[in-house]
């Protein structure tokens, strides 16, 4: 359960005193949240070895425009600092080993939980996307192209898809720009449809990181720039997820 | 194929010409558009005979808060103007007989298509929801309970998730207080994260229709309304859904 709203969340970060509970304290360290923690929050993040499934991976469904550009970002992993973010069925992977702030560990213990991004299963159905990741950019791309069930009006993607999409795309992003971990607000305008089975490039970009926030950018548009399908801004609270206790 | 943006086509409506293309006009009856037409939309969307099959009735995922206010506001359909709206598993079967302005029909004839907020079909794993519409009122109550497959951090519900609600929702009460049909902006300000499991009960008003656009307000929040989740607002675009043409 949580005990206060964000904003408090931050006052609270800014003062450092939480009188009669000291212990659920945003204990936000300023050196390791900003830049020189970028990288070791990556290679946390990218798992060299592990037995989960990636689902940023390309398959059958992915249409010739996503599976050409995932190739050139793959390209530029090896030569120009971009990073390809795995992704997993649930950010309770992503997070092992850590624990969130303010005893925010969900009290159930249900086995079957699904990050909403990655909720349906069959292929090409519902999100398909990838996120690529510069860490000395403070940049993000994110290839999506939106299934069938993620219709809104008939044939395009609901705009809650893309809002959804722009969302984790930016929460990956200030987690590993500067541990930003909740959405404190998104404002989006929606300027054309994206087609169901087309590809929406999103380019994120951290414009900076002030008084325990994340100012984030994007814009989502075709891979030719020729149309924009919308724009948007996002606000993350930046808090320091810690480290479970070894039992 | 969508030609041109949003913000053109509102341009588009207000000069009534579009040179060398004049039948794709957005024809906006100003008569029809407010008010009096509230009855007939709303009796045209709630079908009372019909083999689709509704969502938003209860199920044995629901949590008694959910069941509670629902038979409350089925209680106020019968005496206070409220209206349970129906909800089938696409958008496609809530616009049988009419068309989208600007040839926005969908290309693809592939049979299998669902409106995202009924993507997944096991009962309580991903959206359960509910909307009630006041007509004369110009507002909606929408009951959400979020299943474990629509996960952000764990334990709670994606960001995106809430955003996509609150985009349903605005989109079903823009339809029918004034055939709004597309979402240009939205604007969420989160407060505290929504539980898995739990119930969130969004309000959403219609606070203004104005140069063919209507501005919504949304808080969402716990039944008992000591916690606000979140709080936002939505501007749609004003078009006319056309009369199918017999054959």
């Amino acid at each position: 359960m949580i005990r206060r709203g964000f904003q408090a969340v931050i006052r609270l970060g800014h003062h450092r005193v939480l009188p009669g509970a000291p212990h659920v304290l945003p204990r936000l360290n300023r050196t390791s949240a900003f830049g020189s923690s970028t990288d070791s929050l990556v290679s946390r993040f990218c798992l060299e070895k592990t037995d989960l499934k990636d689902y940023a991976l390309p398959n059958a469904s992915w249409c010739p425009d996503m599976l050409n550009l995932y190739q050139e970002f793959l390209e530029k992993t090896k030569t120009d600092g971009w990073i390809k973010l795995p992704s997993f069925k649930s950010n309770r992977d992503h997070i092992q080993g850590l624990k969130l702030p303010f005893g925010l560990a969900a009290t159930s213990d249900k086995s079957d939980w699904r990050i909403f991004t990655r909720c349906l299963q069959v292929e090409g159905q519902g999100y398909e996307y990838v996120i690529f990741f510069h860490p000395s950019k403070k940049k993000s791309i994110c290839l999506f192209q939106p299934g069938p069930y993620l219709e809104g009006a008939p044939g395009f993607a609901h705009g809650g898809s893309l809002a959804t999409m722009m969302d984790e795309t930016f929460s990956k992003t200030a987690y590993l720009a500067g541990e930003g971990l909740f959405t404190l607000s998104l404002n989006i305008r929606f300027k054309n449809l994206i087609p169901v089975g087309s590809l929406a490039v999103l380019n994120v970009d951290v414009e900076k990181i002030e008084d325990q926030k994340l100012y984030m950018s994007c814009i989502a548009q075709s891979r030719d720039q020729q149309r924009v399908y919308a724009k948007s801004s996002g606000v993350f609270l930046q808090l320091q997820l810690e480290e479970e206790l070894s039992q």
